[in-house]
């Protein structure tokens, strides 16, 4: 099974990689963008092929590495 | 409207921070894990209000600034 897993700042947390990409594209004439936050997007494949399990295997991996559970938070997608 | 774009590295492009959380996770025991591939996930917030509009906006905005064409492949998608 695939596991895609999502890992986003926290809403409140400065996203200067965000800000940054939110201010060249004003520079580069691109109007009406406003708030730009930038994440992560991590495709495992895994070998389960039961989905429950896929989705716990992954969310313990997001726990153990994948996300800074102090500014970040993450979602779990089974594809 | 917002606007998720995703950027991966194309198939066939190596990549490196994919390979090392692959390892990573076997080092902490997680078994079973095949290929992983870190991408970007840029969440845009768009004054634009129609949607085909602001799919194109982004679109555009993938293509001067968000990826790099040569070695990754974007999509965007409008909530």
């Amino acid at each position: 099974m695939k596991a895609i897993v999502t890992v986003m700042l926290k809403n409140g947390v400065l996203d200067p990689q965000g800000k940054a990409i939110g201010q060249a594209l004003a520079t580069l004439g691109f109007a009406g963008v406003g708030e730009v936050r930038v994440g992560k997007r991590i495709e495992l494949d895994l070998a389960e092929t039961d989905p429950a399990k896929a989705r716990e295997a992954a969310e313990a991996m997001a726990r153990a590495l994948l996300a800074n559970l102090v500014i970040e938070s993450f979602s779990v997608e089974i594809v």
